[in-house]
């Protein structure tokens, strides 16, 4: 009945989440999991573990036969990749935080555990505490997955919550993020989208089998939002959020981006504040179902690493069933948007090349515009990211392919214009 | 790599849950499960389904060796039993959605799981299609869990979010419940907290290693909420839910029951509305997580079923890991709990039993007082359900042992009464 596997970790990393999964595992026991050896970068600083834990000599960990665990919670994408390939070569199991690596990296990844047979999992590098990864492979295995919305980072959304809330500045809101450890080394990573959009290629693999790459996926982050924008969100009772999304159209294709969103305020996501996360999915006949929990810091990261050890007691290993075993889904660029898009200037807006505009509203000092656009248009341009203009999507704004002309007639008609 | 078992599924029950997955059954070919036969009890009745599929014999289904997984969606508790027990025998795997079945033959269950060697899944029996009992097994597997607070039925909250929100009666909200297919078809089973606390009895059983049976948990249902009792939590910005609830206390026992809760609104279980299900798990590291989904229906349930369904095809089983690889966790009489009576006549009310009173509260037709009582009174006795007493846990309302003394002599302070 037992069939525990001893772990003996090689631990990479002692930062936040490192040092913070080293004092977890002291008061978890039970796991029978003990770090043996820990690899850092600089080795003059004081540690609160004692120093012959530590090294910076990688091969120690790589090479010893008795580590049969690597968990890896470096910052440098490129030294995490190494390690976690060579980890896995010498047939150790790997967990991994590193979402930016396993984002760049997907598809040796993927080559290297079918040829090794050996683990990985990250679920820590998702949504920190909220087991989306091992919800999406175990739980929402089959191919009634109708779309999935999150917010995965904690960062810009602990920015954006107090910038509605408490009426920070950016930069104030920033600064408390960095403060309380919410915010990458390089906040840019957060707060330009690049985070986001990283954890999204490869949840992307586990929702819906597609094996993309960040390029490949269109994101913005929060950087352009304008105090005029929040304004707005509030005379019309929204929020502003940071959402990744995929949703299953018609097509059997998927629409996929991570972009800024109005979000109602009965909707879930608006539901998540600060530096939570969350993620809604719905399917085909559980309805919407919404996962809530810490996003970022270092306990809430700590804790997904060990269960993620845990789980290497128990042999469990991330099947990518949705690509392996059923026909994985392809991303579209066939549908529309419903955008708001401010503006200092409207020469900066190519307003003909949207379907159809809804509603504009100039103020002196800043301007927008309601209006569908192609999701191609914004994919193979940047204006909307350009000049100082500001694009949010507006609420449900994914609009198909199919019913875009009954749409556009309704709304010409609506504005006098009569079309065959 | 493909370690998929061919499924061939003998299907115990055709009503709303079983002719629900058989529909989606048919709509997910990708999972490879095909129903070979129904039996059902009454062979007269219209059906949606080929004739030739139905069948009122048991055996033909528990003895067919095609058929290598029984799944079991009905209704009558000894019978589903006598089903899955056999079957379990007969080498079958087993999905079952019978949570009074489970409950109430936990131990036999779990005997014959080890015995057997074959997996029974019920992951729909706890809160149908949120993936409670699999995450608690897969992610919460430590000893890190501080607390599960949860809405574990459908039915009476949904009459609860009828009476508060749309100010229905009792009456009518639990009609409408029916009407809509929410509630069992014995509604005394929902509204009087049968249903809740045979769900909480499995789900302790996975949360913590607790092996108990539904007599041993101190349940009640919303049956003796009076329209005052909604008032007064209007007044005071509080929401009235069926809690379930089970705590860690200081002694490393478990303080555990399903009663009536005073909710904050910015609990996140105030956010469960109408029939939806919500479970808030408080682990060491992650802080509060919060699953949210449809609690009931015909579709969620068999949505979950099909979760469980697939699952198999991996051979997964629960593993009870708290239960056999951890120490596991003990239930406590041994704590306090702040509670809200509201009664016709105080003379139903032991008030001198009361650890002490903080609030009073008279008006003609109906009275309430606030006070702390020990928990063992409430197991001891039944006042607190008779004579028209009507008794609801106040928010975060569990008390330990160890700080009731402190609180005491503080209240009595505030009342200007002096201790030693």
């Amino acid at each position: 009945m037992d069939t525990h596997k001893q772990l003996t970790i090689g631990l990479f990393g002692f930062g936040v989440v490192g040092e913070g999964l080293y004092k977890v595992l002291q008061q978890t026991p039970s796991l029978k999991a003990s770090i043996k050896k820990i690899c850092i970068k600089h080795p003059g600083k004081e540690r609160n573990a004692p120093d012959e834990l530590f090294t910076t000599d990688k091969d120690i960990l790589l090479n010893d036969p008795e580590i049969n665990v690597i968990v890896e919670v470096i910052d440098d994408s490129k030294a995490a990749f190494e390690i976690v390939s060579t980890a896995l070569r010498n047939e150790k199991d790997v967990v991994s935080a590193s979402k930016k690596m396993i984002a760049e990296n997907l598809t040796a990844l993927l080559d290297l555990q079918q040829q090794t047979g050996r683990s990985m999992l990250y679920e820590s590098a998702a949504c920190a505490s909220i087991p989306v990864i091992r919800n999406l492979e175990e739980y929402y295995d089959n191919d009634l997955l109708h779309s999935i919305k999150a917010i995965v980072n904690g960062s810009t959304n602990f920015i954006l919550t107090k910038i509605f809330e408490d009426k920070l500045s950016f930069k104030q809101a920033l600064l408390l993020a960095q403060q309380q450890g919410f915010a990458e080394s390089d906040p840019r990573l957060d707060v330009e989208g690049y985070d986001a959009v990283n954890k999204w290629t490869f949840l992307l693999t586990h929702a819906y089998g597609i094996l993309t790459s960040p390029e490949n996926i269109l994101f913005n982050g929060i950087q352009h939002i304008d105090a005029s924008d929040a304004l707005v969100a509030k005379t019309k009772d929204l929020q502003i959020k940071l959402v990744a999304q995929a949703q299953k159209l018609n097509s059997g294709r998927v629409a996929a981006f991570v972009l800024p969103q109005f979000v109602r305020q009965d909707d879930h996501l608006a539901f998540v504040k600060n530096e939570y996360n969350g993620v809604v999915i719905e399917s085909g006949f559980a309805d919407k179902q919404f996962f809530y929990g810490k996003g970022a810091g270092s306990f809430p990261t700590a804790s997904a690493v060990l269960s993620d050890i845990s789980a290497l007691r128990y042999q469990y290993k991330y099947e990518y069933k949705k690509l392996y075993h059923h026909t994985p889904h392809e991303l579209s660029d066939n549908f529309y948007l419903r955008v708001y898009v401010s503006f200092d200037d409207l020469k900066n807006v190519p307003r003909e090349r949207f379907e159809w505009i809804e509603e504009w509203y100039a103020q002196e000092d800043r301007k927008y515009l309601v209006g569908v656009v192609s999701f191609q248009e914004l994919r193979n341009n940047t204006w909307w990211k350009e000049n100082n203009n500001s694009l949010i999507v507006a609420a449900e704004g994914v609009i198909e392919d199919i019913a875009i002309r009954q749409l556009k007639k309704k709304s010409l008609e609506l504005a006098g214009i009569h079309v065959n």
